[in-house]
């Protein structure tokens, strides 16, 4: 079945690749979606599967989806390639990972110091944010949508206590992105792994620390097996943004129907996750700390200025790479300056008081 | 036109009251939707219309649908009966308009001291919320999902600084739902009127004070022509929760694609709404400071320690109404202490400190 389902992708794949048309067999369209997350991965494998079958749905089967988690087709980080080449029509993954093609990807995931996710979800479809991702998607062929949010990520596992700065001293950790290059800057080592090979790493001690999302997500990768200390907030991904990226030439083949289709779908399932993780946060965190021993820690005023100065220089040098990076970035930090005024009068206010009253 | 589309929703009335039978007509389904909200008004008709469009849109013309804006078919307060007798097959409105039918209502749109838009997101999808609604609202004969969300209230518009809870009595305010019953136990006379008609009161004397959302929203409403002192955070409507309900009957009669079609919409206009909003209030907060002479103030801790005693007591006694509605309440007061714990670690907690470090 798998090589079937692998067969017809790669025939799809040809013919979107050399004719630019739609994939069309018997008026139906076909739409292979490659992922970056491990197959029936509670908190990003199970929603982008999720989103998958959603398309099939709405579409009352017009659209036939095949999905490929992580390595049934191709490998998690080279997803985008297969579908900006045309070999498969759609990823589901995080920009971030593309940094390396181009930095501007980084704030359409996530940046350090950046906004959460409400802010996030204002900015791309009511702020600009959209229209900048639809620019830079466009230099690789491909056209995105947001299609998920694991909100604040907890700040990462640690084998013992971050007290200073300088505790992070030597550390080698896995945290991609920008994140991973503020880290840099204190001094840790970083490293990106896709999700199905971190458990591994920090059990032989490869790595010493690394972050993932948060309680929900990370209790299934069992790192409190090798590291007790969890951190929060993480001050690396604020509101990390899934992405459901597609061809961009078998897009623009498709009916208007079909496109709103997708882009509903890709909205719900924005949503979805970002509930579906807040619901389950909580409780998860409990079993942490209360079946395995983890001890919760909160990052200190003092490392979380050093995070900032860090911060600071590694979101100039990306902004610096373009004139398209700089248009991104500066507009990520307006978001963070006008729409976080009003996040901080809103949310952060009430919490605050709401919890100030229920605490007495 | 209008008259024309009035006979034809009552047409297709008649048929869903005493047939259950779908409507259809030469392979459409006919959707008539009434709403509480004004026509293309910013923030909630806009949003209304969108989402009356977007279904249409989504099912490919197969779903017909007709809205009718506050009084174009019936009276904003009139939409809920007008759905559950199958006169329309749907409305759009918040919930705690119908809570002089049941107080169980209320928690679907918000109640003081409650959830936060993503809390309420993730109580309703994913904490047992959407299960109780269903519940209720079959007891109408109505299926209702969330299908929009202002967020964080502001506490209201004032022609005097409120510095405590004694320069709250005697003062006439619009304030609908738990949150007027709040306003009522401090000495206030709160009043419940549907926003076309909250202008005109509030100019006459008629009423001494008004909350109606945030500043995108209050902006058009100018109430700063006769009152200037806007506050906040709003401690009654923490993350107002919009829905679109429909006659269940109707409802239940469509294909599982129709149904997933609607859903879907609904899911996807319930983040945009709130997108759109936390990315237009900041500015329009501005405009109202800067162009309107509007004063900014926020409520003091004696000011919310009343607010919170009062609201204990409210809820205490909607909660007291009957055995469903114990159930809702402390489903929505569990969700506040579980997923709220991880609200003030993740998104309140991030906020915080990035405000530290940006503003230092």
């Amino acid at each position: 079945m798998e090589r079937r389902k692998f067969l017809t992708g790669a025939a799809i794949a040809g013919a979107a690749t050399s004719l630019a048309a739609p994939s069309v067999a018997q008026g139906k369209v076909e739409m292979a979606i490659v992922s970056t997350w491990p197959r029936d991965f509670p908190g990003l494998g199970l929603p982008a599967q999720r989103l998958a079958a959603r398309i099939q749905e709405l579409s009352d089967g017009e659209i036939e989806v095949t999905y490929f988690a992580a390595g049934e087709k191709v490998g998690a980080f080279d997803s985008f390639d297969e579908v900006a080449s045309g070999n498969s029509q759609a990823y589901i993954g995080a920009e971030y990972y593309w940094k390396g093609k181009h930095p501007g990807f980084a704030p359409f995931t996530a940046i350090p110091f950046g906004l959460t996710a409400s802010e996030m979800d204002a900015w791309t479809k009511y702020a600009g944010g959209q229209e900048l991702w639809d620019e830079l998607s466009a230099e690789f062929g491909v056209k995105a949508f947001a299609a998920g949010n694991t909100g604040v990520q907890m700040g990462g596992w640690f084998n013992k206590e971050i007290n200073s700065a300088d505790d992070l001293k030597g550390l080698k950790m896995r945290i991609p992105g920008l994140g991973g290059d503020v880290m840099s800057k204190l001094g840790v080592s970083p490293v990106s792994l896709p999700g199905g090979q971190i458990y591994e790493n920090l059990v032989s001690g490869a790595i010493d620390a690394t972050e993932w999302v948060g309680p929900y997500n990370d209790y299934f990768m069992k790192f409190y097996e090798a590291a007790k200390y969890y951190y929060f907030p993480g001050m690396h991904e604020p509101g990390a943004q899934l992405a459901l990226g597609m061809n961009a030439a078998w897009w623009g083949s498709l009916s208007k129907t079909h496109q709103a289709i997708i882009e509903a779908a890709a909205n719900e399932e924005n949503a979805r996750t970002m509930a579906e993780t807040n619901a389950n946060n909580g409780a998860f965190l409990n079993k942490l700390i209360n079946d395995h021993g983890v001890q919760l820690r909160e990052f200190n005023d003092d490392v979380y200025d050093s995070f900032g100065e860090a911060a600071s220089e590694v979101i100039e040098e990306a902004r610096d790479h373009s004139e398209l990076s700089a248009r991104i970035f500066d507009s990520h930090l307006k978001a963070r300056s006008e729409i976080g005024a009003w996040t901080a009068l809103s949310d952060t206010a009430y919490v605050n008081k709401r919890n100030n009253v229920l605490n007495r």
